[in-house]
């Protein structure tokens, strides 16, 4: 991890070609970009990069998105909605997109002839959608993809007792790599995605070690009020993105349990280390700076503490408790999940699932208490007034 | 800066005599703790010490904390009404005091025969404040002082033309330590007063490298809801202290433009990064580790920039400006400060300013571009939203 900072040139076409009737060059090949997710982060993501692609030199100016079809009541198609409207009003509302923008409903149309494709789904789809990308032919050999995911994947293996064998975590890059046989680079920092839309400053890291692919992703997504770094540590910004929603739930229900803010940055420092802790002790080759310098690290880490969906539902998980709420019986994160993120997906608890049976089969969560903590407070009931012990 | 963190055994007396009588033992000399200073922030570390001198071998039972005399219209001198109802109404409301911190309304009386001082004043305080301590003799040579104060000392020294000729900066630790002649570390973290008074579970850092030092100061404040963690870097623990004002008033800026928390954490982010290097720079025996990992670097910074009183009057002064508010003309932080703060101190305003000169003296402003907009935001009607050119 010489250099850490990925140094490059800024992005310029390869090759031109020269019109001989009056002189004037072009790129040989455009870039054209595709996005797999139409979220709200996908969404905000989407309109960053077709702002770019309509102005920047050497870009197809037509973004394409993919948006699943349905019929939207008394109004049509939803794709013909989002490309006559040039919103997406349920998941980032009141946002104008840029008209090169395409909603597209086929997921193989929207990445067919792309070169740069970013896929920012909840991490549950996944696997659905690798499957549909793999069709031979479909997704080019010199094609790049960036992953938005926030997620990691666990894989247990069971010997014939049914007891714990093998346990494995891959990120979500190297799942898209070896699934899709492009490289894939990954994307986070402090964007809570309805602020980017209105395109407040902000930052945002990319792990990509290769200066060229640098070059590329930093035009696609680069401008004044969006401000890209690239670093070369992967792994550590896929991780990070994953980890700080596990931290975002504890944060959650210090919230919950109407502490003040001493005690939830106590819980972001302690979070931080073990999200660093972690990432460095299973994936070797990262780096402790991409958690305590770049946005994908802390600035991330406080933004979902204090914005965003995993910090909300955690502090109402709390708030339903029979101790808080006086109910009889407190609600679930599934039952908070439908009543709170009108059709987001939850992030932080499949993470914390993932992470905590991981840690059990490594029988390594001794060195990870705060991981352990929010486990046992979301599904094994635990007090959450014990998620002070032994940090 | 061999081990970062200080390691020791937990406190004991070093001594003890033994009654012939009955052969009990007891320590030949009992620790005597001072607080000097009794605004909110004083009041709730003197609560924490109280309760520890109170339960632990080895100290003396009695804290006395330096109250400024005055008469309270009706109910008699300002003393006696804290020592009749174990409060401090105005600065630490609805917190009870244990009954052995004892309010003292001279200076020389409270730190007469103390072993371990705190000192925890608005700096602008300090040098009245050391000039009566220095007298002969009232201070022991085996007496240890902790400093909790916010600020640096900036010295800048003009030649005959009045140019700047030298610049130089100092923490507050070294600047007690060459004025009463003891040893002095700093305390700082995640500690905004009022929940730590409400014993909510924090943690909090103390810069000390002596080992037995590190234990008598451990024994003085770590509790089961104030953890207490010593590292060896005492510059650190001071100047985060300090800076984390200046980030903290950018952030009340963010919040005063009614900007989102993605851009909150790119300042924050940024902020820290400026702090880290400064110290790093003008103090080159300190570890970037106490910004990254512990309570007074990261901790301290989320808390105070989404708590504290820098952040709440510099949103106020932002909110004041006529491009906002309306009005013909904006308020100045000395009126917000009057308006806002019930006669506690702003120290960011004043560390802005003295860190403003000292670089610029030192011809460094071009490292610090957030340090240099904070203050000519606050103080040279620099628009505010040019806060993020240059970062």
């Amino acid at each position: 991890m010489a250099p850490f900072i990925t140094k490059f040139e800024p992005y310029e076409p390869e090759e031109y070609v020269v019109d001989k009737k009056n002189g004037t060059k072009s790129p040989a090949r455009l870039e054209k970009i595709a996005i797999v997710g139409s979220g709200s982060w996908g969404t905000a993501l989407a309109r960053v990069a077709a702002l770019n692609a309509a102005e920047r030199e050497g870009f197809d100016p037509e973004v394409r998105i993919w948006v699943r079809e349905h019929e939207v009541p008394g109004r049509g198609k939803l794709t013909d909605i989002f490309n006559r409207t040039h919103q997406n009003e349920r998941y980032l509302p009141n946002v104008d997109l840029p008209e090169n923008l395409v909603a597209v409903p086929s997921l193989k149309e929207t990445v067919r002839n792309a070169s740069l494709i970013l896929i920012v789904v909840p991490h549950q789809y996944l696997p659905g959608i690798l499957e549909e990308l793999k069709e031979p032919g479909l997704i080019s050999s010199r094609a790049r993809a960036i992953s938005a995911i926030k997620g990691v994947e666990v894989v247990i293996q069971k010997d014939e007792q049914g007891n714990n064998n093998t346990a494995e975590i891959y990120t979500y890059p190297s799942v898209i790599e070896k699934e899709l046989g492009i490289p894939c680079t990954a994307l986070g920092g402090a964007n809570i995605a309805l602020d980017v839309g209105r395109g407040e400053f902000c930052e945002t890291t990319i792990g990509v070690p290769s200066a060229k692919d640098a070059a590329l992703w930093h035009a696609v997504f680069d401008g004044p009020t969006f401000r890209v770094h690239p670093i070369e540590d992967v792994a550590g910004v896929s991780l990070s993105g994953a980890l700080k929603n596990v931290v975002a739930l504890a944060a959650g229900f210090v919230d919950g349990m109407g502490l003040g803010g001493n005690t939830k940055a106590a819980i972001l420092r302690i979070g931080l280390l073990e999200m660093s802790t972690f990432t460095l002790e299973f994936f070797p080759g990262s780096s402790p700076l991409t958690f305590s310098h770049h946005s994908a690290g802390v600035a991330d880490l406080i933004t979902t503490s204090f914005g965003g969906r995993n910090r909300k539902c955690a502090e109402a998980f709390i708030k339903s408790k029979p101790q808080y709420s006086g109910e009889q019986q407190g609600k679930s994160f599934e039952q908070l999940e439908q009543e709170l993120l009108n059709g987001q997906k939850l992030q932080g608890t499949l993470t914390s699932q993932e992470v905590f049976e991981f840690l059990e089969a490594r029988g390594r969560l001794e060195g990870y208490p705060l991981f352990e903590k929010v486990y046992r407070i979301a599904f094994e009931e635990m007090d959450p007034k014990r998620l002070f012990e032994d940090l």
